[in-house]
Parts: C-alpha cells; structure tokens; sequence
C-alpha cells in the first residue's frame, strides 16, 4: 500500500439505489467447493513462503522484483491459466542495498542502528563527519542553515515531544469498529489532500538539492516509528533525478541521543561513521506487472479482474505490503483453476509492480488497455508520478477494452482477512456486494460501506469511471508496526486470514465472471471545480 | 533489575501487628521543603542523561562503567556527600562490542540483523558457514545433534509457535491493578524457583561444552522479544569459565526466516555470515560500586540507606535498567544536601556495581559490612554467583555494621514513579509506610503489599534478616519493550515520574534517618526445609 491515501474525498454524484438482478444469488454449489479447496487444500502461506522467504524484498526495478515476476508467471502456468505474460512500464534504475554500518564516532563509540534510504547511493567506504542538526519541513527551512552544511552529515529531522506509547498494537475489528466502517463519511476537498502530498514529494528533490548545494555529505532521517522499527521507504527514484547524498533512516531512539548530545553544553563535535553499500540496476529501465488469465468462454468474453501489488519496499521481505495481496490473488487463481471453472467472461489476474512509487503497474495497464487521461509535468508535477500527473486530467481517450471490462477487486492492507468492501460509493455495488457477502458471513465478512478508500492499486481504475474495490481487512498491527517496516516478514502474516481472503476473492470473481451483465458502473468521478463540459463521455 | 525474580516464595514467620512510635508522623515541614526542592529545581533528567548519553551503556567491569563509578563519585562530592568512594568486588574482565555485521548469503543475499552475547569473542574477521537448527533446552538434547554440528553455525533456539501481539504495552497502574499488588499472595517454594534458575544458568555453560567439543564455530540465539528487539544480555563472564565460541543474539524475524529456509525441501544449504568484534578487559579484575554518605550527627551513628545498580547490559544505553534508579537515588542526595539536612542517623547512598550478573555489588558491600555466611560451590553451583552460592546459607557470621543497620531501599524497575512499596511480608514496616506515605497520595503513592518482591539489590539485605525494601513503581513498558533490549533508552525514560520517585525516596531517607528507633526487623528468613538449629541468632 502506498504511504499516502490521496483521494478520500472525490465528490461523486451518487446515483438512486440499484436493482439487484436474480443472477446475483450467489451460486451455493460453487462456494461449497472453493471453501472446500481454499480451507483444506490451501497452497496460500507456500506461495507467500516462497516470495518473502526464498525471494525476499522486491523493490520496484530491481533483480528481486524481476526473479517474482518470472516465478509468479511460471506458478501461474504451472496451474494452467493462460497467456501468463509479464507486462512491463518505463520505471528508471533498480536498486539494492548490500551492507549498512553506523556508528558514533565521538564522544563515545558505540555502533548506532539505521538502514539506507531508497535509491541513496552507497558512502564508497567508511564516511567519518561531523553532525549538523538541521529540522527541515519546508524550502522556507533552508535560509537558517545556509552556510552551516559544508562536509557535515545533516540530520534533517526534529525530534517531536516525548509520547507514552500506544497500546493500541493489534486490532481485529469487533462490532462497533465495523459499524464505524459502514457509516458514511461526507467528502472532504480531495484537492488540498493533493496538494499537501505533491509539496511533500517536491520537498524530498529540494531538500536533496539544497543538501547537494550546501555541501553537505550525507543525510540522516529519523525513522517515524518507534521501538528501533526502521521505515526507509524513499521517493528519489526517476532517472535523472536520482538523489547523489548518501542517506539512512536512523532508528528514532539512536537519532535522539545524537540530537540530544549535539545540544550538549559542551560543544564537543558529534561524529558518526557511515558505511554504506549499494547497488543500481541500470540493465532494465522497465520493470513488470505479472498478469494471467482463466479465458471466458462468451463470444468476445468481457473481463473480470483481480490484483495485488507484487512489489515491496527494501527493509523487510514484503510479506503483508503487499506478499499477501499477491499470494491471496494467486490463490484465488489456483482455486479457480483445481475447480475447473469455465467462466462466461474472461477473469484475469494482475501482479502490479511499481505500486510503492505511486501505481506505476497499474496505472500502466489502465492506459495501454482501458483509458488514456492528459498529462501535466508543469511545476512540482514534475517530481510525481505519471498517476499523479494524470489524475484527473481530462479529456479522456478510451481504449477498446473500456467497454468489455467488467470489475476490479484489489487487496493491499496486509495480511487481516476480509471484514467486507468499500464500494466507492458505488451503491448498486453494494446491493449486489451484499448478495455476494451472504455464504461469507460465518466467516466475518459482510459489512459494505459506500465510503471510498485509497492508497493502492483499485485507484487508476475508479478514477475513469470503472469499478475497481478494495476490500475491508482486519488492521492486526498492519498501521502499527508492519507497514514499511523490517518486521515487514512472514512471522507477521496470518495464515488463517489469507485462507478466508482467497476463497472470498475467488467467489467473488467467480460470480462477477458468471454475473448476466457488466459489472454496473457509477459516474465519472470529477474533481471538485473540474468544469463539467471538460469530461468526455463514454 | 536481574532476569530472574529468585525469592518470590520464601517462608517466612511473620510477627504480629506491629506499634507505630510518635515520631513516625512525617516531618510536613521537611515534606514541603523537598517537594519544593525535587519538583522545582530537579537534576534528575540531567543527571540520566549523563549517564546515558555521554557515558552509555556500563556493563559491569568495561571502561564504561569504571567512568560511571568515577563521574557518580565526584558528583556526590560536588554536592557535598562525604567520603565519596568506590568500594571493589571481585569479578572478571569486562567486555565492550565494537562491531557486529551478520549478513544471509544463501540462499540469498540479505543484511540481517542482532548483536554479540555478553562476554562471547568475536569472530576475527568474517566468518562464512551453514547454519543447523539445533534447538536444545537441557543436556538431554545434545545427543540429537551429536556429529553433526562440526564446522557449523548453530543455531539453538526453538521457535515458537505464532501468536498475535499483545495489546499490553505501556501500563499505569489503575486501582484494581493496585488492589492486586496489595493483595497477599501466600508464598510458594522457593527451591523450586532456585533449582530451576541454576540449571538454567548451569546450561549455558554445558551448551557452550558441548557446542566446543562438537566444533561448531559460532552459536545464534533467538532473540526474545519480538519487533526487531534484541536482548544480549549473557551469564558467561567468569574468569576461567569465559564462553571461547562467538555467539549473536538474532532478531526474532530474521531467526525464525533462517529456521524456515533451513526446513525448505529443497535442500540447499543455509549460510550465513558473521563479522563480529569485540574488546575484553583484563586490566582490572575488579568491578565497583559507587558510595557517599551525609554523616549522622550522632554519636556512633546507625546507618540508613539508599540504592540503585549503576551497571547495565550493553545493547542499550542502561536508562531506565538501571540509569533511572540510580538518577533518583542520586537526586534524592543532591535534594537532601540542598536542603542542608543534619541527620541523625547517617544516609548511605550506594550505586551497585554487577547487579546484572547477579547482585555482586550489594552483595559484597553486605559480607564487607553486615554479614557473612558460607559459601557453597559443589555441583552446578560452580557456575553461579557469590550471591548464590551462600543464598540461605547458614550459620551467618556477623559484622560490626550489622548492629548499626537500620533500613535499605532500593529502587530498579525501570523509570516509573513510585505507587507503594512491597514490605517483605514486615508487618512493622507495614504501618511505618502508611504513615510515610500519608503526604503523597495526591502523587499517587499509598499502595503497601506484604508480598516480597525480588530481582534486585534489596535481597541481600532481606536475605540476612535487615529491612530491605524495594518499591512499587508503575509498569510503564519495562517488562514488555524497555527491559534488556536495545530501546533502554533516554526516550523511554519519564522525566515527571523520576521527579516523583526522587521526591518520595529523599523522605524516607529523612524520616528513617530522623527517626527515634532504629526501623523495625523480621525474624532471619529461613529457607522451607532449613533446620531451626543451624540459625545463628543476632
């Protein structure tokens, strides 16, 4: 899941209630069965096993990714879907890290604890310097240390007020929680949401300028959780403006000390070492979505789709963001295929890459296959991501497939089974949805919200108007501590939950393959402001 | 505090209900002087910081620790303390990390991450072998692995089966939660807890045997605690008996990854590599512990006393195990030397050295002291502590001072403020403390428990039948996150907590210092089972 939800607030002009069609019974025979497969011949924790233990991290671009790639469309032959392809999107360079050391150099040695930051280059051996600290949350930061940087090691981040920790680790939803999913929330301005985020992209490349220009040698950030967790996700990743300052997210107890021992009335410099070593991948400048599919036997069968991002950050093995994700879809595909399905429409399963860096996979496959929007690189546009620069641009260019395609189910907020959907405010969605939810509700699952979410993969495909969901999981400790985190491992995934997660999203294709019509569709979504004589209309 | 609670259990004959004397009604005029003193001019916060941040982590015996000794003694002298010093114990050469570096090179290539167990070597330069999983937890299972480990990483834990985190993080203490500590528990036997504690103390050394005569190069253990938290800490530091194989304390997550590639089907050896350093200490063999006094005006002065270990494990900064003892402790002097105070009886203050390893500072100061008893080193005792090895030893032999002993407090679970005290089943005590405590509820401190708690330096106080208390202290995150791993540190401590527990100790010093009689003893503990005959009487 990527860090930021952008758009919890489009204004949508809801349609009146739907009418559920007499197909959308949920087909009992079919549910016996793939419960039946899903719960006692599951191959669920083997595949998540195999991309988290043996594969490991799988950052966008690089080997790791390209090894879960290859292995996720052989497994997907292996289980007889068809056409099992990888499909690739311009990225830029992959990268690895190979070994981090850190220690405090003066006024007392101790080794400290940090991983690199993303696309950071390596020290070229050991960097010994002196610490500047430099809280920076804006270019409007930049004047009180201009002059103060040259040849220092820069702690860009200010420690904030000591908090008691929370107790609040691991959640599964009880009843309360989940009526306060299903109440609705009014939209707020998605347009200040947009902005906010698009500074905070541009602030990274200034910043990482201003360091560059000052002089500086490298760059140190507290890590934003506690309990030496270490997130060190990065933003600095498009050819041409890769960042040059070597940089490590510093664990938030060893970054205070430092901060503290700065401030000591001494004035005794502070010295770190740094010993960073990393690799770039240049051979590909493209990196790859995996996608497969069970074919449908209608004429000119339409499409029914499921997806998960296959890529990861670096400092954990990727198990629940978004491993399970990926292991649930294939799963589902698994099922499908050992009950020898023979849908009406075609069901297709996408493994995106590039999710973590802004929905680059499936972005990529909305343009080639589906819509095509206007892009904006004007200004900060220039730092964000094709998504972000196309997000609600109009006009849009349809592609062929827009009309053949049905729906989308994406899963991406760790390993917590399904509790129910979002249905983006889509409210024959969610008649139908609370069909498909019946068999399930033994299982948990069965709370729909007309509310939207964001922050991953269904995204791309809500924003021209197609109905692509997220479902409702159980959080465990997927926000607390496992998000973006090394302990981002198989330790952390419940098996369990992803057994119920497949044989739900394996019903749910099943049955939107089977339903008699498309999949319905709500209007297009427009930003607040958007003049409506801009849309194009299908 | 020590691993392990040793004494929980100790039979004891509790006498009746003790009387209260005229002048156990507090001083409220001292009261006002030192609340105005300990909140509004405190150096507590200071005071840690020293010791955390500039000097760091004071295993017992390292360079570290000798500064602590040496920079707590001026302090006490700055203030005014009389006969600042440090007095000695036999111990063993100290041990200070320099790097750690431990990478999986097969099947994969990933930074892993743990710290070197106290007192192992390090591996003089990287080492690069298989691993086996070679779970052991008694003598009995080293048949399993015989022949098998030659050439080997070993590793020896078990890993659990997966259970979700608990919800318990942080606590402060509620009434019901108070009504528990207050609640008499009925003593259980201690031999149990004792053997048991022995044969796990004497198993490590057996493990350490066996895994050298079986040529394995290196052992890793899993680490304890989930999250990336690591605990290092080691039993192994006796001279003679020093552990010869390096030896990493493994993040649970990476452990239990490493456990898993092991068991794949595939076969494929599992490598890792490990490239640890560290420095021995052998220049003193000696270890100290830091002691001041503010002289009582009497004529042959009685002794009243307070304490806190100075030392610490290694992985973290020893903040609140034990820095925030020892801050309070010595804020409790520097309040009382403030307020120009003339005791009648003298006021001890005293931050042990080696508590970690088992009470070794305490422990000496009380055979120097107080008393002696004999010592017992058959069997697997050898490998156990003086503390001990004389444990419920009799006959005791006593010393001058014992006579002039009047009362020990102690305080060492972590850097919550005081709720109440545990009285070691001292029923005197019992009504002495309500009284004391009568001017500090609105702090929150009015819990008295007969129970005994242990773990720390009061036990050899109570052990030989003096009045040796430690108090009850709000939870905080201790026992879940803080205890032994690597976030002891400055961030986890609570400023407004140590102010309270300086506050409350400099008052009890004052009133046991001021008071008419010397503080009430219990009848000599007696181990179950003991003859009555072999007690020496006072």
């Amino acid at each position: 899941m990527m860090r930021q939800v952008m758009k919890a607030g489009l204004a949508l002009v809801l349609m009146g209630a739907g009418v559920v069609s007499a197909d959308d019974q949920v087909d009992l025979d079919m549910v016996t069965k793939i419960r039946e497969e899903g719960f006692r011949r599951s191959h669920v924790m083997e595949t998540l096993q195999h991309l988290t233990d043996e594969i490991g991290p799988r950052l966008t671009g690089s080997p790791a990714m390209r090894l879960a790639n290859d292995w996720t469309r052989d497994k997907f032959t292996e289980w007889g879907l068809k056409d099992a392809r990888l499909e690739g999107f311009e990225f830029g360079p992959g990268w690895t890290p190979v070994r981090s050391e850190i220690h405090l150099t003066s006024p007392r040695a101790e080794q400290l604890y940090g991983l690199p930051i993303a696309w950071h280059p390596g020290t070229e051996g050991k960097m010994d310097g002196e610490i500047v600290v430099a809280p920076m949350k804006s270019a409007k930061d930049f004047d009180k240390y201009k002059g103060k940087l040259k040849g220092k090691i820069v702690l860009v981040d200010a420690v904030p007020e000591q908090k008691e920790p929370s107790n609040k680790v691991f959640t599964r939803l009880d009843d309360k929680a989940l009526q306060d999913e299903a109440s609705y929330n009014l939209p707020s301005s998605p347009q200040a949401d947009l902005d906010s985020w698009i500074d905070h992209v541009a602030f990274g490349y200034e910043r990482e300028a201003f360091l560059q220009a000052e002089g500086a040698v490298a760059m140190v950030s507290r890590s934003r959780r506690p309990g030496n967790l270490i997130d060190a996700s990065g933003y600095q990743y498009k050819q041409g403006m890769l960042p040059k300052l070597p940089a490590v997210s510093l664990a938030a107890e060893d970054y205070g000390m430092l901060v503290r021992l700065s401030e000591a009335d001494d004035k005794r410099p502070v010295t770190i070492s740094l010993d960073v070593a990393v690799t770039y991948h240049n051979e590909d400048m493209k990196s790859y979505s995996t996608l497969a599919d069970i074919p449908g036997k209608a004429k000119n069968a339409e499409v029914v789709m499921a997806g998960a991002h296959l890529d990861s950050w670096r400092v954990g093995d990727g198990a629940v963001d978004n491993g399970a994700g990926t292991a649930v879809v294939m799963e589902a595909a698994r099922i499908l295929k050992a009950l020898g399905v023979q849908p009406k429409r075609t069901i297709r399963f996408a493994l995106w890459g590039g999710e973590e860096q802004g929905y680059y996979g499936s972005q990529r496959y909305v343009i080639d296959h589906l819509a095509d929007r206007p892009t904006n690189v004007e200004g900060k546009l220039k730092y964000l991501t094709p998504y972000e620069q196309q997000f609600g641009r109009f006009p849009i260019s349809f592609k062929p497939g827009y009309e053949k395609f049905s729906v989308y189910f994406n899963l991406d907020n760790g390993s917590g089974k399904i509790r129910g959907i979002y249905t983006e405010g889509n409210a024959k969605a969610a008649a139908i949805f609370g069909k498909w939810f019946a068999p399930f509700h033994d299982l948990g699952a069965e709370t729909i919200t007309m509310n939207e979410t964001g922050g991953t993969d269904h995204e791309p495909f809500d924003d021209i108007g197609l109905p692509g969901f997220q479902f409702i999981q159980e959080p465990l400790d997927y926000g607390t501590r496992t998000h973006h985190t090394q302990i981002d491992t198989l330790e952390n995934a419940y098996e369990d939950d992803l057994k119920q997660a497949a044989v739900i999203m394996a019903t749910f294709l099943y049955e939107a393959a089977m339903r008699d019509e498309r999949f319905p569709r709500k209007p297009m979504p427009v930003m607040e402001g958007d003049k409506k004589d801009e849309k194009a209309e299908e």
